[in-house]
């Protein structure tokens, strides 16, 4: 409830000057802002699964990679996001709110909603998923959580941040359709839906433009179109020119104090190249956010290990993916001789390294939890592998066989070690270590039932392990209540509902960037366009190992009588699901939309929206999905906007995006794009009009006439395919000099009125 | 030889007016420049393949399209290059030289050299291949053997003209290396070693600027970097801003007269907007064209029709491909009874349709030229299918299949009509039409020895043709005499050697532009960047139907004893190459070269050179393929030049790109490119400098140094890893606050000394 007695922002700034201007628009240190006149300082902190912050009263440090204070370590995105849950999300915000609230922390730096473009990127971690409307879903329910507890969200990397690889200064080239329609729809979409407080600018450069000063991007885009009214911070240590990013709309330049900077500011401001309101702007939009932050601010909030734990515990286990159960090897029972094999059993990977990472407050161990479910069964455990020293492989290997022989089912946990994966540099490939593949394949030839749980931040290869296990639980990262909620749904106390937020391709070379990741020589093209993620495999009909949206339960459901209805905001698609199986369980409703005919490039299919609904055994249910209108629009570079093709769209109904079991059709209606004739118009075009056709048609006739049927014979073509799209400036002007420049340009202008 | 005598260009230029010397760079009427004082008028014609001259005398037309005069259709470029064999090509470019002097006409527009970006680029079939290298030798030796004649060549189209959808106003967006060391190559090789009198701009726009107003293409790439000194023209209406034009390097507007543009280029100099000298220096490369070109002319020079359709038969034997030929059903043996099937072995399809379209001096019927050489064997024939109406198929087919039942062999003609491809539009896919293919599998069903003999212009998915015939013969396009070579290929009098200069792919979703072809709202990405035809399929590990380079013969080759040596010029690969069958053959020695560790994307391999030896049975001989050094230089677009990277290159040797028998290795040494130090550079690499290393490290000590060890637990990454890509400028001056932005100046200044 703002207080009405408060200062207004230009009650703040307009007593400063220039200067005082210039430093509130850089910080304070590493982790605050300027205090200055009555506008406050307010306090960051990473952090989008868990705070990661460096309390100043127990000692920060000038790279602020110093010790932080003990919080709860939620699911990273990579793991979240496979919840397909933005109620889960926003759960999962609010906790971290709460946390941040009793740290005296005012803004967490996150969500990270960048589009996984390519599985080698080393921080796809901290992202939800490779497509746009899934990112956009989750990452709305996180802001809005983390926001309700009067903490501000950091929305980021803004944009096009798809890479480590020289990340500081590597250029993303982007054409207008997949920037826009991949790359920054998500953004728009939370930035409508959420209203998040700060958005923070990314390192890289978009088409040659630093996004910390990209007028079109930070000025134009978030706040002209998508009317942002918070903060533009940068990525720390992202702002190259500081007059420049001021300029284009970059508010505050992290981590400070950036004297140097201020003082350019300063000068620019003097000389006439800074427009002193736009620096005005700019320190407004900052003491606004410092007495927002401030005045929601409460230090005395409190918050409970256990309860964050347990909300850590329920949210990993509706993140994990049971990618395949053949033989129903899972769930397990609790009885007979259980072989728990692999170092992640009792050294858990849970989150991925670099400036996400949290000092948790407690970690589960799958060991110790899966003991604790596993009722009369006897659990052996062999280390199997070391990750750390790949030394004594061999007697490693042998005991975990040993083990594995020696028990009835055994249960692997493989995965990626830190030092394979982190913030700041990219993977060279989606490999499992060979050692951890050979260990499968030797417990395999001892074991019929073998069951794996993977642990990992980017995507794998999986052909490998699918050849050699009957159920693969993927457990991605899933924070630090990972070890109990993989045993909780290992024993079925928890049915499996989570989804893959990522396509699984058979092999590396069959990635859409696999010949321009992480790119060379500054820039990174993304060449592919729109196809990124199922939309690539799709259009190129690839075989994959597991498709986007897949997952399994521990029971089965049927779709039936699907309808899809169109009205002038959007089309609603509604389908009866019933729980085929017996078991209860969880499932995700997904509606992809395609349109055959296009008049522009398209996936065969893409994710419209989706829900979720949870069936007892026998149980139905009708659900509904509503898509927007706007999410059927593409983007017109030549007209500019967002235009919707009219036409007879198919909607795709199913469980994963090549598990889709009913579909339906749907009219819609599509936008008006009214291009008026000029003389760069094609041929057909202006014949076409019914003005300029028949008069152009009788300017032709004397010059091809008679010859005019035998023309395409002499040329072996048919002519009016072949000159069809020529522009008529050139028929009428220059090929066939039918007129002057004058009489054209008036009967153009006579065909648009 | 020059006539000392004769008036200088400047001596012709020097009297012009600026009116006169605009006039000068529009055409006189379609197929002629001005004439003008002392400088005469010349003639062009199009005719890559044969000539297409409209005789004016006998009544040219305003839009060009009426009738030509009779001339040889040789094997348009998509046959032609299957010989790989520069010679031959030299060959047929001296007799369309002759038909061109003695009809008068001084300049003949191609050869044509487009990469093949995509097989539904309808103007394929006036191309060479996917590959720049054999594209660039073929058409040196083409551009050679005519202006040998004294008949000047007009390379085309210059430059990236690889669609025909909206060719006259798309833009091909092509990054800097795919331009340079794909679609620019071949053009700088020819200019550079065959001198071309002219080259032609293309029609669309490259990066968003028309070709024909493209300065850096036609001024800074073509004159400056190349040497240039020819003339350029325009394609026929592909200018739409004659100063535009004129200001970059555009010579030659055609077709004429623009007497608006010309008024235009007169106000331009008038008004100083463009520089006199600029158009002077233009008028005068127009006046030394018509000199030279006037000056070899001969117009009592004469051919001869049997001879040149004797070299058309010759050439086109050695452009046909064998694809296949399981069980030897090839060649034809002269006795028992041969059924010859399809619409084209009586109406044959031997070039494509557009402006290169011949009026042929006879026709080879292939139906004839089998019965000529069939000896005592009993030759029938069945229409089988008529592209043209589509009717009575099924009366068609079950014709043709009884006749083939009839017989010891079916030999089936099939392809696509002219219809179904040509200039001015693109397929949009690869299939045969689905009649023929319905009646392949018919014929297979009552005849066990099955030959296919196929035309076309562009690629066709071969899968389905693979899987019912024993034998393929891959004719193309293959000129007037195609129905003799394929008769003599079929019965063994000529040894087939051709060779594929296209990967023919599996399927249509499989080509590397498939998500980009042929564009939308204006643009079209080359979004594979230089991963084109089999760099692609081999890059991305793509099984193909047939790869790059390959060709049967009726005998086999070996290869042993493979050699590479380097010199600072560039690399010689020797190997001994031995005829292991039992007939005389001829085999195309393909060496392709690879860098397995490059700091820069590469395909696994890629066409380093070629040549070819025949062989009697049983012989052998050593082959020596040169590759001059800069054929491995790869564009360095930040240091702005051509770069050879030094290391151990493979050189693989064989028959196809994909039939490599043997390989050898060859140390080159790189070129030194020195990138100074400044504020950009990469953290690791400013540490890795023996002078700014240790200071470095020594700033760095206090602020990290006790906690420095364990930072990288903290954060849970590799910190060294993790920071290594961050410019030094960030870190010192932002993030760490090392030193003062003067002192990183001198520090990078004094490591730079």
């Amino acid at each position: 409830m703002p207080d009405p007695t408060a200062p207004t922002p230009d009650d703040l700034i307009g007593p400063l000057s220039t200067e005082e201007r210039a430093r509130l628009g850089s910080g304070r240190d590493f982790w605050s802002t300027e205090a200055i006149g009555n506008i406050p300082s307010i306090a960051l902190s990473d952090g989008p699964h868990g705070l990661r912050y460096q309390d100043p009263e127990r000692g920060g440090d000038a790279l602020g990679i110093g010790p932080s204070i003990p919080a709860t370590c939620f699911p990273p995105a990579v793991g979240l996001g496979q919840s397909w849950d933005p109620e889960l999300t926003f759960r999962v915000g609010a906790a971290i709110g709460r946390e941040a609230r009793a740290a005296g922390v005012h803004i967490v730096l996150g969500p990270g909603i960048n589009i996984k473009r390519d599985p080698r990127c080393g921080r796809n971690f901290e992202y939800y998923s490779e497509d746009p409307r899934l990112t956009a879903a989750l990452a709305t329910g996180w802001v809005r959580g983390l926001q309700q507890q009067g903490v501000g969200a950091s929305l980021k990397h803004f944009a096009a941040n798809n890479t480590e690889h020289e990340r500081m200064t590597s250029s993303s080239d982007i054409d207008p359709r997949p920037l826009r329609e991949i790359y920054l729809h998500a953004f728009g979409h939370v930035v409508r839906e959420a209203a998040p407080w700060t958005v923070m600018c990314s390192y890289n450069k978009i088409n040659g433009v630093y996004a910390a000063q990209n007028h079109w991007l930070l000025t134009e885009i978030l706040r002209t179109e998508w009317g942002f009214e918070g903060v533009v911070v940068s990525d720390w240590g992202a702002v190259d020119d500081r007059v420049a990013a001021v300029a284009a709309g970059l508010d505050l330049a992290m981590p400070g104090a950036d004297e140097a900077g201020d003082r350019g500011v300063v000068t620019a401001v003097a000389d006439g190249s800074l427009d002193p309101s736009v620096l005005e702007a700019s320190a407004r939009r900052v003491a606004a956010l410092a007495v927002r932050a401030t005045g929601s601010a409460d230090p005395g909030t409190t918050w409970n290990a256990d309860e964050h734990h347990a909300l850590a515990r329920a949210a990993a286990a509706r993140c994990a993916v049971l990618l395949k159960n053949d033989n129903d090897v899972l769930p397990l029972a609790p009885r007979g001789r259980i072989a728990v094999i692999g170092e992640f059993a009792t050294e858990p990977r849970y989150q991925g390294g670099g400036s996400s990472h949290v000092d948790a407050t407690r970690v589960d161990i799958a060991l110790d939890e899966i003991r604790a479910h596993a009722g009369s069964a006897t659990v052996t455990h062999a280390r199997g592998f070391d990750t750390g020293s790949g030394s004594a492989a061999g007697e490693l290997r042998a005991e975990a066989v040993e083990t594995a022989a020696r028990a009835d089912i055994a249960v692997l946990f493989l995965g990626l070690a830190a030092t394979q994966e982190s913030e700041g540099f990219d993977r060279e490939d989606i490999e499992l270590p060979a050692d951890q593949v050979e260990l499968l394949h030797a417990v395999r030839a001892v074991q019929s039932r073998v069951a794996v749980v993977l642990a990992h931040g980017g995507v794998l290869r999986l052909a490998p392990i699918v050849a050699a296990a009957d159920a693969i639980l993927d457990a991605a990262l899933l924070g630090q209540a990972a070890g109990g909620a993989i045993a909780d749904l290992l024993f079925g106390i928890t049915a499996p509902s989570g989804r893959l937020t990522e396509t699984v391709p058979v092999r590396l070379a069959d990635v859409p960037a696999y010949d321009n990741f992480p790119g060379e020589q500054g820039h990174v093209r993304y060449g592919e366009g729109i196809f990124i993620g199922y939309r690539w495999y799709d259009r190129r009909e690839l075989e994959v190992s597991f498709p986007f949206g897949h997952g399994l339960s521990y029971t089965t459901f049927d779709y039936a009588d699907p309808r899809a209805v169109a009205d002038p905001e959007g089309v609603s698609v509604t389908v009866r699901v019933t729980n085929s199986g017996s078991r209860t369980g969880r499932e995700v409703v997904q509606v992809y939309t395609g349109l055959e005919q296009s008049s522009v490039l398209r996936p065969p299919r893409e994710l419209g929206g989706f829900t979720t609904v949870e069936l007892e055994p026998g149980a139905a249910q009708e659900v509904t999905v509503r898509i927007p209108r706007h999410e059927f629009a593409r983007w017109h570079e030549p007209a500019g906007r967002w235009v919707v093709e009219g036409g007879e769209y198919t909607a795709y109904i199913g469980g994963s995006s090549r598990d889709l079991p009913v579909h339906t059709t749907v009219r819609i209606d599509g936008d008006v794009v009214r291009v008026p004739l000029t003389r760069e118009s094609p041929f057909s075009e202006v014949m076409a009009n019914p003005v300029a056709g028949p008069e152009l048609g009788a300017k032709l006739q004397p010059l091809i006439g008679d010859q005019g049927s035998s023309a395409g014979a002499e040329l072996g073509v048919d002519m009016a395919r072949m000159i069809g799209s020529i522009p008529i400036g050139r028929i009428a002007l220059q090929l066939g000099g039918l007129m002057t420049a004058a009489e054209l340009d008036d009967l153009l202008s006579r065909a648009n009125s």
